[in-house]
């Protein structure tokens, strides 16, 4: 067996998907498909691999991220997707709280319900644009008008593609309102433990059953990895040469797209199930 | 000797201001002078004591910052003041590189002659305003760009109080491009040794025999007394109550403004000089 793989050696009963950068790029109105992953969703289909879709995304609601996919002919449904959103959602009804928030316009309105009265945390998004001096500023004064500020950040990437830039992600501002208030955000999203697990125990299956499937280094390969999880880079979306030498995570794979990996998932599935 | 006056047993040589907050409150035009400070400085002068202001103000440039002060009836000349524009220049120009900008608009031009080709460092600044999703990408992909990222921070505050509101200072966003880049930056101004030292070795003093007065409890008394300055804080500018109980700085005392503490720093070197 070559040292490529080796990671298929365990029996492989469940696949976790990113999206963006994994099956789409995103930009002007839908975006472009990436080659090959629309054809990759409907093998792991075929063949029988349940298949989760496991994203930070906060641009958009998760009815228009099914829309958008579904535009390009991918296979899935809401029920699909693990997002930060319905996530942080439950948290902030279970503890009682009240956010303040510094989101993307476009899921302003999940919150509707849930911003009156004083604001008890704040939470953050990948606002993109909405990421001004105003928002921020706005944002780190109502965390200092708390006694312990509590801070929810929707994930907690660095950076990703959009437009075929890079450009910062919801983590760095994050950071920016850690160290200005002395406090560590609460992050609702990968590369949590409790954001996989959901996804997982949706499927049935435990963590060394899983592959997670990402462009992000740290987000999805190393956040999947410190779950138990596989965890394979793809080099689309923000992956730039530096990931492969990346100081403390090292993927049990890296594929040049998700085609390539999902081919290679089901060749060994095939064989395991024979 | 009351405890309250522990800290003056040692002759004092030389004193350290900082300016905004301690001299006066920034806010529209001029801003407001700080009751009591302009009278303060002039004491000091009168008892023949050197002053020198260590400031990390980079939204003016130091001409600027000696009108505005001298518009309160401050005494001071641009040579009393240590700013980290001059000191970031300086090494910029020792060690060859070209700088990305991201400063203040009123700074910019201090750099005219150095914004030429290819960037090999990122220098920020308190922007401000300029603090926007635009000009942070810009930077951050001009970090990306380079092997070795290089991010100079012109201070590294976390926020202070600008026309009554507390707003994010350099720090916070030097955090975002810190933690988005995996580097650190080289800070430029307060806390670090090197800029309390220059002002140190203009008077011609050691650092037992200076004392540093500002409103940033961490910048100013914390990075003073890393230095071996003795570190007052005073009640004004962007003082909050939770500042007297900071889980790692403790001031050598706590002045209600500048008058206070330089009325106290007077008697005690009459004393000592009796």
């Amino acid at each position: 067996m070559t040292a490529v793989k080796k990671w298929l050696k365990q029996p492989i009963k469940g696949v976790l998907l990113d999206i963006t950068g994994v099956l789409y790029e995103s930009g002007e109105g839908f975006g472009t498909a990436i080659p090959g992953s629309v054809d990759a969703v409907a093998r792991l289909r075929k063949a029988g691999i349940p298949v989760r879709f496991v994203t930070n995304e906060t641009c958009a609601t998760q009815a228009d991220v099914v829309k958008k996919l579904r535009h390009h002919n991918f296979s899935l449904s809401e029920a699909d997707i693990f997002s930060p959103v319905p996530a942080v959602i439950s948290i902030l009804k279970n503890q009682g709280l009240v956010p303040h928030i510094l989101v993307h316009p476009a899921i302003e309105l999940e919150f509707k319900d849930m911003v009156t009265g004083t604001p008890t945390c704040v939470v953050i998004g990948d606002a993109d644009e909405a990421f001004s001096f105003a928002n921020m500023n706005a944002a780190f004064r109502v965390l200092k008008t708390m006694e312990k500020p509590k801070l929810f950040a929707l994930g907690y990437g660095k950076y990703y593609k959009h437009k075929d830039q890079l450009q910062l992600d919801v983590g760095a501002f994050a950071n920016a309102l850690e160290f200005a208030c002395d406090i560590k955000s609460e992050v609702v999203g990968k590369p949590c433990l409790s954001f996989f697990s959901a996804a997982l125990s949706d499927i049935g299956i435990t963590p060394e059953e899983a592959v997670m499937i990402g462009d992000d280094i740290v987000s999805d390969v190393g956040g999947a990895q410190k779950c138990g999880i596989r965890g394979v880079l793809v080099r689309t979306g923000k992956y730039t040469d530096s990931c492969e030498n990346h100081p403390t995570v090292k993927p049990d794979f890296i594929a040049n797209n998700l085609l390539e990996a999902v081919d290679m998932i089901i060749e060994a599935h095939d064989n395991t199930f024979l």
